[in-house]
């Protein structure tokens, strides 16, 4: 369960990113969630946990520190022994915000699940610290996880495999590289367990700022797949062998771009504002 | 147009397929296709114009007369310009089937469009007779017919190129191999240009038997993704340009399998009757 926030809107925000975010040219994403951490006057916390490269880390120090974040620690913990040790506690003492790197999700929820790192993040996001994550880390985000499952866009039982995951939020289930990588199937049996959380299908390059209230906004350069299965009427994952598609009546899908907001709890979605058409064209 | 049928019930049905159908052990849709056209009492015409390979038809022909249709006739149109020889008339005279098999649609369309031939098959299914066709084949029998595109799950404007089809039911437009090559996208940006169709994502050895009511029935080891626009409440198609994500919001969908139904006119999904799930396991 995600920690009880102490009052209305004093949460964090939540940031899933579906991955491979523009690090280069506009950055619109990460310099979203600088401006949200406080620019300048921000510090933010970089645990490179789910990747295997050793330069990761300093990687998005250096993206961080040339939005604008003057203060960046790398939280490098690569193995679960040392997950209890003391100087992290110290390294994320008054951070702003909190980025969670890509790789595999299941090195961040075998390495840091059940530690006091994790209760940590929890608790500093109920009290306003901003958490986000790309990819893997995207994944991790939610209670409930998708570690690892099979491509295709028509569910099947048996092709999602889920975890625990951090725990910031119950009310979404994450897929990431979601048009790159051919996943609705997956995310759609994923929800067919227990249709009582949406589906947040994520592009590359594309983040939903989960705000205080639960209205997630998108921002980025590619679409975000809305999987609502609150008006399900029928679905026979119970009655599903390993293999076999799965039947679902009455999925409410929502594609959204840059700009537009859903609403997690009325479920409502807001398409961003166009550019008019150009009258030339 | 479909012409129009003589009296409620008359028409034939029209069969999509998701291409690769068992050819080998059940095959489930060929029997069903077979028993329809009257099994042993029937005469079936198979129209390999959209294969290049030359083999195709008879390939066909043998299964078919596995099957237990006796009479079995190969119109083998390769180039337009023998698209209006007598002898296809003679050869389509008195067939009760008529199956369109895989290749590429655009020979579909560029070799029958406007033809004899295609008017000719359209007034026999308006008289009762069934048409059946697989991958290339069902993309073809529409109206509107998905030419090319690219794969993906998040729709994209210019991702698909629309031509029209054969045009025995502008109720649907169809892809196929859906869940193979992951096709969500582009069929959602087929719908979104103008929403009054149903989208069917055909899987592989998956048909949609639809019947002279416009009750499409599933036969097959896949599914179907039907995609019912009828509800939308946004499409950003007119302000995006090429490459864009297309917003939508107030999508409807289902995912079918075999036994399933669903009502074209009422837009309701009947999910199949399933195996009770085994007190064992």
């Amino acid at each position: 369960m995600p920690s009880p926030a102490p009052s209305p809107g004093a949460r964090g925000y939540v940031v899933p990113i579906g991955g491979a975010e523009d690090k280069i040219s506009d950055r619109r994403i990460l310099a979203r969630f600088v401006e949200l951490c406080g620019g300048s006057e921000g510090r933010v916390a970089v645990l490179p946990t789910a990747s295997l490269l050793p330069t990761t880390g300093d990687a998005y120090k250096r993206v961080f520190r040339e939005l604008g974040i003057a203060d960046v620690v790398v939280v490098d913990v690569a193995e679960r022994k040392h997950a209890e040790e003391e100087r992290w506690s110290d390294a994320l003492e008054g951070v702003t915000g909190i980025f969670l790197t890509g790789g595999n999700q299941l090195r961040l929820s075998t390495i840091l699940g059940g530690t006091p790192i994790a209760t940590r993040i929890r608790r500093m996001n109920a009290r306003g610290v901003h958490v986000a994550g790309t990819s893997a880390g995207a994944a991790f985000i939610c209670e409930h996880m998708i570690a690892h499952g099979a491509s295709g866009a028509t569910p099947r039982a048996g092709q999602v495999a889920l975890a625990p995951g951090l725990g910031l939020t119950n009310r979404i289930i994450i897929d990431q590289h979601f048009r790159e990588r051919d996943r609705l199937g997956r995310l759609l049996t994923a929800l067919s367990y227990n249709p009582f959380s949406v589906g947040f299908g994520l592009d590359e390059d594309t983040a939903a700022f989960i705000d205080p209230r639960d209205h997630a906004h998108v921002v980025g350069s590619g679409g975000i797949t809305v999987v609502d299965v609150s008006q399900l009427a029928y679905s026979s994952m119970a009655l599903s062998e390993v293999g076999d598609p799965v039947e679902l009546v009455g999925v409410r899908l929502h594609i959204l771009s840059n700009g537009a907001a859903f609403d997690l709890s009325s479920r409502i979605a807001t398409p961003g504002p166009h550019r008019p058409a150009d009258p030339t064209a």
